[in-house]
């Protein structure tokens, strides 16, 4: 800090001889140069930084003890919002400093809402890990654990072109909970990785939009051949999910709104397609279904059933030979563990998962809990695995902030401390539905609880209205509300905007 | 488009079939299997491209004259927004499809408004771009010209991971309008482009705003040094001009404001410095210089006097042997011709700009003009070379319009058809005043004609009040507008965002 106590100095010498001629043109620049040569001297070169930081140790006695959140999904931004922050300190460990509002996120790849208004930032949803003095916000991932000695490793997370070499340190935890979420499954297809674009981050919505802009300015290049306009508009989508059916209802949405308008010389060579191996909307009433496959086909969608066998940078071949040329591919096939989650030598759950009781601690290790799509019930318990669901993952988050506000009530928040506790009531997951929107004002509502049961499930523009006012009430800050109204409104006003930002 | 009729037949076969069966759960799911094979041979592999398109040949007579604009700064989206698409077809080649609102721009790093707030695409700006037949948006750079055949070469902008091989084509002009804007001054000095950001383009205020937090989290990390947390959140801008002196604002109203409530555990930590060679904000009144420094050095920015020698990844240098650790450097310290300006063998302006006439004609060639940052009076003209100001650049966008809309009803637009033209008055700058806003509700208006004239000058509050209102008023549409209003609304009531998306 040499370099900046001179810095002051200067600063404060300077001021006192300004104010002796107030009128001079430049009453308050500083100059430095009177103490250049002994300031450099006093300074040490920060640039060689250590690359190992010691971290947080074992919380003290008289301190708090440390709940560790990893990850910002549904599940722990759910807990973090409704943990005691007067019983715990909150560490939450995770590669972005914001929760996203998966459901509306297929929307803001064409513009109908923007990026910020589908992101929460940890700050508001907790604001005690900005405030409180033994709380903070990592930007990191976890890279281990070490269960035996109550802490987790960690490596900071940077990116762009001045990135710094990753920074690694230790946090000791009193409870763990592992809520670091799935990645997509590529089902070991080669290229998938390489050239399709996953919908589950809002930089994979930002890389949709400034892809398909691109593709649609590239395609007016005067004189570019027809085969290569119908590759670069052609827009093909991999999973028939709620996600995919979704992501092709906002697209045909655009497409007749927007780039019709917009986009005049090229508007009959933008086309959509979705491949799916087996039905769409798999999970939802067959009725509905059927309504749904209507209503895309209306609207200018292609309905492929195939499965893909390989993708290339401009095309995919599916498993019948069929080649399939591209200009904006979006997979969306469901998820599978992560590699983290691989590595950890923790009970599984069948499907890989990290395997947890009905309390949904991870069995034989102390102190440490998991859920959302990471986690799944242990065969012992007799239950089965959740769907990886935003409604499963919030639900378990809200039961296990109350069971570890429950237990550091009872004194048991340190670690080792709750060790033959009776934590109460196991958690029991309860279906309220589902919903899909189609595009168009229409959207699937399947309030089911399950695929056998019977119940009501509705279509059309009322469930649009259902499902809209739906997210506009589980948005979590009113300042998203506010612009995911705003933004609505003006997309039906002033249409989407095309600037390529 | 082999392909994609193959596609589209088994599509319609298949909805005949699925029809006679509407229960069916997958009734227009469209199976490929049949012509796999057969319909795979047909295909060609569009992915050898050829890198050469044919481009605009010269407009037929039967056709209307084309007018090609280069860039999409106030100069260029101003003249196309007036010009009269009756008269002609409108061609822009640009690396960028909208403008940016660039008074607004700073505001934009920390979140007081959003980037879209501040970017018009041009197709609202001259919605005849996007529908009539000979009127194209080119997302590309001009690389060189041919004025004695009326035509520019153009090769196309791609970015990203899967970005192409640039396509090169050539565009023939009837007029030529070249307002492609200058790059940020660097005097030369190591180390500028690539550790300091400038401030000209929506994506630079995405890099800033990125970084910026990207330090606040990193500061944050356990364990980090005293050091190094000073070093990452040490904010260096460089140039005391307008932009420089209003992101300094910016910065230290999101300090004061944001930083101390959402960063609590390094608000003692976060500085920013104004290095200027001279004096702030050189071309306003004395007073209004005086009462910005007073503000500046109020909310928390220290100015600093000094010439900077060296930029490294970490610290700069100054002249007088200073190092300055910074954890984010913003550049700007004026412009200058840019690389395309100086390859032009046209004639040139003192300060080696594109030399223009009174009539803002290029001398010597034909049916060529410039108008903006790019242009200045040749010396003949006796007339000095005028200032880059958006202020400069939207006038002679407006009279450019005006006198080409005038050509072209005399029948005067096509290639060499406006010689020994009567003209009308010749172009005259009147300088209406200068803004700038220093942060916390604070501004300078300086509505003197020049430097040494006597004249209005404004500072404070109600300054600030006017020019909130003037800029809101000349955000070009209304959308954008409503935006601006919501958004300075929401940073009033709820604070900025602070996710790093």
């Amino acid at each position: 800090m040499a370099w900046f106590r001179s810095l002051v100095r200067v600063a404060a010498i300077e001021t006192r001889k300004a104010s002796s001629n107030p009128l001079s043109t430049t009453p308050t620049l500083y100059s430095l140069k009177h103490l250049s040569t002994a300031a450099s001297n006093q300074r040490r070169d920060p640039q060689p930084t250590p690359i190992q930081y010691s971290g947080l140790e074992p919380t003290r006695p008289d301190e708090k003890p440390r709940v560790v959140v990893l990850g910002t999904g549904w599940a722990g931004c759910r807990l973090m919002k409704d943990i005691d922050t007067k019983l715990y300190d909150v560490v939450c460990v995770s590669p972005r400093n914001h929760m996203v509002f998966t459901p509306l996120l297929a929307s803001t790849c064409v513009g109908t809402l923007e990026f910020r208004s589908v992101a929460e930032s940890i700050g508001r949803i907790q604001p005690a890990i900005s405030r409180e003095p033994g709380s903070y916000f990592c930007l990191a991932n976890c890279t281990s654990m070490d269960t035996n000695n109550h802490l987790v490793h960690c490596e900071s997370v940077t990116d762009g072109p001045d990135s710094l070499d990753p920074w690694k340190f230790k946090i000791s935890y009193d409870k763990l909970v592992i809520a670091s979420g799935a990645q997509p499954l590529t089902f070991g297809i080669q290229g998938v990785k390489e050239h399709a674009i996953f919908l589950r981050e809002v930089y994979h919505a930002q890389e949709i939009r400034r892809k398909l802009l691109l593709n649609l300015m590239l395609s007016q290049v005067p004189g570019i051949s027809e085969e290569e306009k119908s590759r670069l508009l052609h827009c093909v989508v991999v999973g028939g999910g709620p996600t995919g059916v979704e992501f092709s209802g906002e697209l045909s949405d655009f497409i007749i709104k927007d780039v019709r308008q917009r986009y005049a010389h090229v508007k009959d060579y933008i086309k959509v397609t979705l491949i799916e191996a087996n039905e769409i909307l798999s999970s939802f009433d067959d009725r509905l279904r059927q309504y749904a496959t209507r209503q895309l086909t209306k609207s200018g969608v292609r309905l492929v059933r195939g499965i893909v066998k390989d993708v290339k940078a401009q095309k995919l071949i599916l498993t019948d030979g069929t080649e399939v040329p591209y200009g904006l591919l979006v997979w969306s096939t469901g998820v599978g563990p992560s590699p983290l989650v691989n590595s950890l030598e923790l009970p599984k759950s069948p499907g890989g998962r990290i395997g947890v009781d009905e309390w949904l601690r991870v069995p034989s290790v102390q102190d440490v809990f998991a859920i959302g799509d990471c986690s799944g019930f242990v065969e012992s318990t007799g239950k089965a695995v959740l769907p990886a669901l935003a409604q499963v993952a919030e639900r378990q988050g809200k039961y296990l902030a109350q069971l570890l506000n429950s237990i550091g009530k009872a004194e048991g928040g340190k670690a080792n401390m709750a060790n033959g506790m009776d934590l109460g009531k196991p958690f029991v997951y309860k279906h309220l539905g589902s919903m899909a929107t189609i595009g168009r004002y229409k959207a699937l509502v399947d309030l089911r609880q399950s695929k056998e049961a019977k119940g009501l499930s509705l279509s059309g523009f009322m469930s649009w209205f259902i499902w809209r006012s739906a997210y506009l009430t589980r948005v979590i800050s009113w300042r998203n509300r506010f612009y995911v109204a705003i933004n609505w409104l003006t997309t039906l006003v002033f249409g989407r905007d095309i600037s390529r930002i």
